[in-house]
Order: C-alpha cells, then structure tokens, then sequence
C-alpha cells in the first residue's frame, strides 16, 4: 500500500465523523453581515481554530476589527525521507456565511442542516453547507487523514481561514497586508469555488471582483401625502428609480463613466477552449424559470458570466411596503448595488464612476449618501504552475478525468491582496455545483462532492509533498 | 341671545368634553390597511355610533364587506316653527387612519394623542389627529352643541361615517350604491380638507381622484448568486427601476399611454383667483427640506398641485435591504405606484395604460402581477349652490373673513360616487393645515382649529336651518 492510499483509507475511515464536524459547523449562524451575530462568528472561528490545534498545529484566532481570523501553523514533517525542502502551503477560506433570507422560501431551517436524498445521493442542507464550511471542511478532513495516518502533515502549511469573505474582507486584507512576512507561502490553495458537472473537476483561472455598495437619496425632512405634496415635492423613489433605470442601456451595456476602460477581450485560445465545454445557457436558465439571457449583446454565454462586468441591484427599499394603500411621498429610498469587475477595470474608478453616474442624474434637491462596502479587481489565476500540474494530477486521479479550466463569474476579495500584497498565485480547486443555491434559500452541498473533494485535497497533500 | 349664540356659548361650555372625545377616539389604532387592526377599526366605528345613538339618532354599524360604515339618520327638528321643509344633509367622514409607520419617526406614540404648545398654541400629535378623526369629531362636535342647547338638531341630517377611505373605499362604494334611496339627501358636507392658513378658511372646489396599483414583477424562481448568475440571469429589480424610471420624461410628463386623455386646462378665471392667493412655493417647500419643485414643466405650483396629475412611487421593495452586503439577484420584486388623477381622465384607463406601460418595458422573461386598489376620477365642485353660500358665510361670521375657493390635491374616494350614483353635490368644508403632517410621521391637529372647525360647523347648521 503506497502512502496515499493509507491516507486515502484512513479518510474513508474517518468519513463520517468528517461529515459530522462539518454539520457541526454549520449549525453554528455565522452571518458576518449581522452584528447580532457576531459571537456566533467568533464560535464558528472558535470551532475551526480547536480543529487545527488538534492537528497539531499553533492555531489562534487574530482579532482583525472585524470578525476574528484564525491563522494556524504547521511545520509539516519533521524529518523529510528524500531530504530537501517541501513547499509552504497557505489554505484559504471563510467562516462567514450570508444572510439567510427570506426565511420563508427555506424548506427546512438554514442553521439545521438536513439530509435530503437526491438524484446524486445524500445533500446537505444549510446556509454555509457548501459557501464556504463546507469547502473549508473538506480540506481540514483532508488535514485529518494525512495526520491520522502518517501522524503530521506532508507539507509546510497556513491555514487562514477569515470571517469577513461575504462582506468585503474590509478589515481582513489589512489584517493580510499587515502579517505579510507571516502569511507568506509558496502557493494559496483555495475551495470556494464550483465543478464543471458532478463527474468533472474544475480549476478556475479567473475571478471577477466587486465593487458594493449601498445609495441612499433624501429628499423632504419627512415623509409626506402624496395628495397635498404631489405635482410639487421631489418623490426619492421616483428619483432614484429613474436613475438607477439607466445604469444599462438597450444593449445591456453600463452606462457608468469609465466602466469599461481597461478591460480587454478575451483571448481567441481562451474563448476557443471556452466553446469546447459546449455550456448550454438554455439548461443554465431553464433551471432557475428562465428562458432569455440578459447581459450585454453580442457577448457570449461564458463570456457574459467569467469575462465580462454586470451591474446586479441586490436590494432596494423605501416608502411603504406593508398591505393595501399609504398613499405616501417617503423621505428617502436606498438601494444595494453590486458590480462585478474583470480583471483591467479598477474598482475604485468603478466606485467614483458610480457616484459621478448618479449624481448627474438626480434633482438638484436630491441629497445622496453612499456607503462602499470594499472593493476587489477582477483577477486573472497563473495556470502554468507546478502546483496547477499537481491539482489537475490530483482531480484527474480522484474523478478519473481531467479537470477543465473555467471562469469563476464570483469573487473572493481577499485574492488580489494575496496576489498582490504577497506576491503570491493561488490554485482555486472548488467543488460546488451550479444548483448549490449558494447565497439563496436551501443552500446545498452533495455528500459526494464534499468526501471526492476531500480525497482530491488529500491527494493534493501527496502530489505536492512528492 | 340669539340661537346661533346660544348654541356657540353651549360649544364652548361643552368644548373640554369635546376634546376629549376626540382624544379618545384617536387612542383606537385603527388602520384600515392593516388586516390585524380589524377589531380596532369595528372599536372606532362602535365609538362614533354611539355617540351620534346619544344625541338621538338612529345610529347603526353597518356591514360592508370591508371594516364597518356607520349609518346614522336623525330627523331634525320635531316641529319646525317657521313652517317648511328643513335640508336633509348627508354628513361624510372617516375612522379609518393611515399606517403609522416609520414609527422610529414618531416623536410621540401614533396611538397615545399627545398634546404639545405650538405657535398657535396646543395640538395633539396623533395618528389621525386631523385626518379624519379630528374633523369627524368637530361636526360630532357641533351637534352635541345643538343637541345640548336646542334638545335636538335643526336639519334633518344623516352620518355616513365609513373605515375605508384610506384604502380606495373598495368595498364602501358599492355599500353606498347599495343603499342609495336611504343616503340620498341634498347635500354632502365633508370635513377631509384643509385652510389657506391658520386665519384664512377654505372651500375646496375640486379633489384629485386616484389610481393605486401594486406591481410585482417575478424572475427567476428563486435568489441567485449574483456571481454565478450576474450576465445571464434577469434581475428584477434591475428591470422594475428600469421600467418605473420611464414613468416620466425630462419635462415631468408621465409617459403612460392615453394618460392625458380627457384633460382641459384650467378656465383663465380660475388661474386668475388662484394667482391672486399669492402662493409662496418656495416656502412651501422649504418648510420640508426641500427647495426645487418637480413636476411638469411650464405648469404654475397651484396648477401642478391641484390641477394636473402626478405619479407617486409610494413604496418600492426587493432583494436585500439589511446591514452589509448580501450579493444576491433577487427572485422578484415589487412597487406601489400612485396617480393623482384630475377631472376628464378615465381611472381605469390609466389602470390599464400603465400595465401596458410596464409590459412594454420589461424584458421577455419578467413575470407581471398586477393589484389595483380602488380608483376614483378627479372632481371638480359646484360652487353655485345655496350651501356652499351657506358654508361661506358659516366661515365668514367665524373666521371675520370669506374663504377662500381652493383647490385640493387629495382625494376622498367615494365623492365621486355620492356625486354620479347619489346626484348630490358635496361641500368640502375642511379645517387642516399644511403642515399637519397627513399620512407622516407626527401628524397633528390644532386645538384652535379643531375649536374654529366645530364652532363654524354649529353655524353652518344654523345658516341652513334658516
């Protein structure tokens, strides 16, 4: 038996208490946008960080000013058989989970996780089962096998795992940028990402980044009859729909000043290698109740979702929303807007742009206010590693097939930080699926994706200790 | 002592306990919106009946399909000592009250009236201070005063008293067609409307109408990442702003097809008598904030707020609207929207321009639901008649100077029906003033002109007795 497989059967052995500790996890609300959560964040940090520790490496939880971060260090072997250096591993995830409303539309409660059978065999659900617990959950049963079955771990490894991923990482990436020298690695492997299809792994090469955030517009000192103040009284949602209605025009293209300054096509061997995975957009949509893509024309479907920026309105609110009739000119009207950038825009021009954009399009007695919620690039991955030769040599091994490389139309902030501030690539190896229901009601993760993703880790550890 | 001052001296003696009544009544939440305020809105109703059972009339709660209406009929004087006919008046009001909220607005509770010095001395801060309570019990008011003085009343008088009108009287409508022969009388006299200013009474000659609808437009069949999704999938919110933001033009004209169908300009003596009230709009406006009117261009501000119509977004709503960051593309979202209509435009007709509106602007996959809550046209008052000379000279004796004709940007839902169905013409006859905060937070009522408003009922009664 060579040592893999005495790790890989030291992981079926341990499968189920693996599973366990993730459902563990995720009973735990870990909602990092809501500060009446913030404790259970910390319990949730807490519940990682005595994993790690008991894995033997020195596992602490780092104050941040926002969430804490849990930053764990393991020296790797002791004494190497072949000699010579092994690589320094820094393992990337999140505690943090979403906001779990509507309420209404879960089947079972998001902080309960329920087993369902399904076409794939047992799913989880929870919020967080797979964004970002679950993924994380599968590289620390990794940890656990290699370190049950050898009794340490096979490579140098940092485990940091943040509570902020899902709000911006505002306070995490100078928290990244400060402990530089400590964090400092050879490579940042990262699950929070999704496969091609349950029988093929995917590597994506590519994360579009954000910028978020949220536009309030006053108007009167109070809300007023629509009646006696109507023909007269500037109305705030009358105004900030009809500004925000034209953030695109009739082609789907952004009307922001600058938006699009720096971004560059895809490249020809790219969008060809795209066009190979024959994604079906009908299927795509006809999942979710839809039928028509929207986005810009003349822009392909992967191009559309991994290579080109969206403006997405994620909330909007004011006046009154309650039964019947208020008859009712509010004070003011807010609403949440999320870009997603590729990698040549610079989110901050995105962030004035924005403000510029709405400025000139609202009266002059519109007072607005906005507030940013961090900001990320679009980032493009190094695909030509050795540590990309040892994921796909991992991913081919466990399923059989190669993995393909794909676009990730999501975004991690704190990737560009690591990227740049530490001048380091990562490999983003995920394991969710495009019916995850990720940030929506009934998240879900397959019991199958969660034990082949951690095998995949486990022997990532082998490829890479080699 | 002439009668009038007798019945003036016994409004005073009894003015305390008036007040009180008032309050009282205002202590009852009852939201016609709500469904939850049912009962409260049956213990408002309940409370005026009796009162009008103690002055000997006939007074019943009345079922309507909706909250309940009261119908309350009192013969007048036994035995008239002048000889003839005395008038049959038709007296209209309301006890249902708008929501409340925001209630974080709210400086004293909506439910517990409080009573504050202002510059015109004490008002009470209330839901429903003004509208309508206040004013119902200021002719409540007026008849306790003939009542105590007299024994009786000296017109034949019936009380409709209903608990929908903030709602589009949906269900009172038919109520009041249902029960035509009973309700007719000679005229309708409604205190819903409100003074030129604090010492300057008005007679309002025209009312807005209106149509209030509900729009939900529905896309995906549940939230989505809008990572995973952004590019592709519909965004409702996205596609609601954008079809509401086209609601009007750059010249303030509301883009619903057929929307000024019907409409002629207001008559040159009209603009004249309006003109010379010397309407100060920047002082209108700046006493809420605000410094630009909006509207339609080229239009006067009396004009704008009493004459043309409008188009309110009373309430919008979709997505995320908590702390932070939610990165999500909603499954759908929803807006009330509100036309003020003026007379010649057809309600229905611009319930259906504005579904076509909106159909015409959504992309394939949106999903349209519509709810329309209750229309009514724009009317316009005859000024000509015996009664509104009567309630002139009413005003006059009290105030020691003529009212004002005005004009009213409001609506009261089932005028129209007490004009069309019934054939009477309504005297609006009101007592509220600019800044009595209808419909918002800290609506309030002057002491002094709930007094005036009572005593100048107890003359009107006197003047149309003869």
């Amino acid at each position: 038996m060579t040592q893999i497989d005495t790790v890989l059967a030291q992981a079926e052995a341990g499968m189920a208490a693996a599973q366990q500790r993730w459902i563990n996890w995720l009973r735990i609300p870990s909602i990092g946008a809501a500060p009446e959560h913030a404790a259970d964040c910390r319990a949730a940090a807490e519940f990682a960080r005595q994993q790690l520790e008991d894995m033997g490496f020195d596992a602490k939880l780092r104050e941040t000013g926002g969430h804490p971060a849990i930053v764990a260090h393991h020296p790797g072997p002791a004494a190497r058989l072949g000699g010579g250096e092994v690589p320094h591993l820094l393992y990337y995830g999140h505690y943090d989970v979403q906001p779990a409303d509507p309420l209404s539309l879960w089947n079972s409660p998001p902080f309960e996780p329920t087993i369902v059978d399904g076409p794939h065999g047992p799913r989880v659900y929870a919020r967080g089962a797979v964004d970002d617990k679950g993924q994380v959950a599968m590289w620390l049963g990794a940890f656990r096998a290699w370190f049950d079955a050898t009794g340490g771990l096979p490579c140098r490894i940092t485990a940091l795992i943040e509570g902020e991923e899902e709000t911006g990482s505002v306070n995490f990436k100078p928290f990244v940028i400060a402990n530089r020298d400590e964090l400092k690695a050879d490579i940042c492997i990262i699950s929070d990402t999704g496969m091609w299809d349950i029988d093929t792994p995917a590597i994506s090469s590519s994360l579009r980044g954000m910028t978020y955030m949220e536009v309030t517009l006053k108007a009167a000192s109070r809300d007023l009859h629509s009646g006696m103040y109507g023909g007269s009284a500037l109305n705030p949602i009358n105004a900030l729909t009809r500004a925000l209605g034209q953030l695109t025009d009739d082609q789907g293209r952004i009307q922001v000043p600058g938006f699009y300054d720096g971004i560059t096509d895809i490249s020809a061997g790219k969008a060809n290698q795209w066009a190979s995975l024959g994604f079906d957009e009908s299927k795509f949509l006809g999942d979710i109740g839809l039928s028509v893509p929207v986005g810009e024309a003349g822009r392909g479907a992967l191009e559309r979702l991994w290579a080109r920026p969206t403006v997405d309105i994620c909330g909007i609110w004011g006046g009154y929303s309650g039964p019947g009739t208020k008859t009712v000119i509010a004070a003011e009207a807010s609403a949440k807007v999320s870009f997603r950038l590729v990698p040549g825009q610079d989110p901050e021009a995105v962030q004035q742009g924005f403000i510029a954009f709405m400025k000139a399009r609202v009266p002059a007695d519109a007072k607005l206010e906005f507030t940013t919620f961090g900001t990320s690039p679009g980032l493009e991955m190094n695909t030509d590693s050795p540590f990309m030769q040892a994921a796909q040599a991992a991913l081919t091994d466990e399923y059989g097939r190669p993995a393909v490389m794909i676009g990730c139309g999501g975004s991690i902030p704190v990737v560009d930080t690591i990227t740049r501030e530490l001048g380091m690539d990562s490999v983003l190896m995920g394991f969710g699926l495009d019916d995850d229901q990720v940030h929506s009601p009934n998240e879900k993760f397959e019991v199958r994706c969660f034990q082949q993703g951690l095998r995949s880790h486990a022997r990532l550890l082998g490829k890479l200790a080699g």
